[in-house]
């Protein structure tokens, strides 16, 4: 096995040499552009992690992790576009830079080259991974319609939240590993654990990702602190906050979170406030603990050398100690 | 081999017990929607088809033919968001009907659902769908995108128009063909043999449709004739009426279409005039007669039966002798 680092650096290498410098170029500049943005490269990390895990070497898992990658940011793309944001990773976003149309079409071709990255592998294998991937890449769009309904439901429940974010995030997250797996060939024991791991990981992260987002560290959090609270957005916090609240602290933060403000300094502090007062910020830290707990339970079962759990936990504490 | 009319009964009555009556509703509506709209089916049919003039049993062509109508329907609901475009069938567009993040979500959805329909083929036969139909929507992508390119270009040649529409018109209807091959497992000769079949009769369609726009009878011809000449649209009679014309004619023609009326009577009638004297029309003619004698030649090298020969031609010979 290899450094976490070792991993992002393989991938990155393997990434700058995949040329979309294609005709017509309109269709695939804004695909290199895209795929060219950076970021922690997470998700195929944890393809070729998997596949090691699981003694196979991480080069045979680098098409996949591809895939992976090609359509996490497919799935951004096309976000971008729905959520009318001007930004991603601190660069113009594609319809911004071209427009909404170039949006749309380099998004569908970028899905369409996820699936041609599976085509490198023997048929059975090429099945398995395809299948998966058509299994979460579906699930990834029932999560964003999910998040988009809830914007204007008012009668979110907890649990609703919940598989929002596990469809939305953490299911990408569990098919990374889980095609490491199955391009290891491994029982199909073994894969399901891993993808439960990485299930359970993906939903701690996204939950601290909504934490974060309210009392993150401005000076290492990567978005703007508060973002979700200026949007009105309803998160895990939120959706606590108002479990716990009095019926009047409640009609309060249902209040708070209608406003749209030019200064949001006061607002972002009464939201936190609630946060803290009605016992939500507590909750969502016991809860990013109970899933990155039940992770590591299922690290447990896996039928592998105990360094490589190990590595794995380390990826996970290193993952959820993260103050960025 | 059945009649073309029972083949599309078989496959609407196939298309009609696919439930997408599932959740989130606001995803899977649409889907619904567009897909019950009707149009001929063509692509579908191609497919059972195919099959059967490879002595396998329609019914097992099914799933990739379901896959090949809802990737088009797809293609639809994207492309109708890209040329804002309301009416789809003579009914809303979904986009229109619901809004532009239902239709890009939704579009995805479908194209990933397009794909699970492989799933019910063997390893083997999974993995040659999938790869051709990953080649062919990549092709779709790339045909719809010179076809923006277009727009706004002055120069476009011949042999690029007829790339641009063999892309994003032929290689779907070729692709159908060559799915009935890969499900009757035919050698690779055969299957290439009817996925150049169906190119050069798509080819001579989407010739045919250009014409049509401008000669159709409007009684029959179901889109509203004159529409390219009204959008300005740069078909193959007007890049030959300009490659035909002194260079003042060339000039007359190409301001007419910078216009943008609101009567397009006389808009109409002039451009129908100069395809016409030009000799576009002629030479628009003869190259749907050229593609169209190109598929049946294929035809004769195929290692078919003569009556199932003939079923082939007979389909090409009604569908180039629509007059709608």
């Amino acid at each position: 096995m290899h450094a976490i680092h070792q991993y992002q650096e393989f991938f990155i290498s393997y990434l700058e040499n995949q040329s979309f410098n294609r005709e017509p170029q309109n269709l695939y500049r804004p695909i290199d552009y895209i795929l060219g943005l950076g970021g922690k490269r997470m998700r195929p990390v944890l393809t070729l992690m998997a596949a090691e895990v699981f003694d196979t070497d991480y080069i045979k898992a680098l098409p996949a992790a591809m895939a992976v990658e090609v359509f996490h940011n497919f799935s951004l793309v096309h976000d971008d576009i729905m959520d009318d944001a001007p930004l991603r990773r601190g660069n113009e976003t594609v319809h911004e830079k071209w427009n909404v149309n170039t949006g749309i079409l380099s998004g569908d071709a970028m899905l369409i080259l996820a699936y041609q990255y599976f085509e490198q592998y023997e048929p059975e294998v090429f099945r398995d991974l395809a299948k998966l991937f058509s299994k979460t890449a579906l699930e990834v769009c029932e999560g964003q319609q999910w998040d988009v309904d809830f914007e204007t439901r008012k009668d979110v429940t907890i649990p609703e939240y919940l598989k929002m974010i596990e469809y939305k995030t953490a299911v990408l997250v569990a098919a990374a590993m889980k095609m490491g797996a199955i391009i290891a060939r491994t029982s199909e024991t073994e894969a399901n654990l891993i993808y439960d791991f990485g299930l359970n990981l993906g939903l701690a992260f996204q939950l601290q990702d909504d934490y974060l987002d309210a009392f993150g560290d401005p000076a290492t959090f990567g978005k703007q602190v508060g973002g979700d609270i200026i949007e009105n957005k309803k998160t895990y916090l939120y959706l606590k906050a108002l479990e716990f609240s009095t019926p009047e602290k409640a009609l309060e933060l249902e209040k708070l979170f209608t406003l749209q403000l030019d200064d949001n300094t006061e607002k972002i502090e009464t939201a936190k406030a609630i946060f803290n007062q009605s016992g939500a910020s507590k909750a969502t830290q016991e809860a990013i603990e109970k899933f990155t707990f039940k992770a590591f339970e299922t690290l447990e079962k896996l039928n592998i050398e105990l360094s490589k759990k190990e590595m794995l936990r380390t990826f996970g504490e290193n993952l959820m100690g993260r103050k960025v």
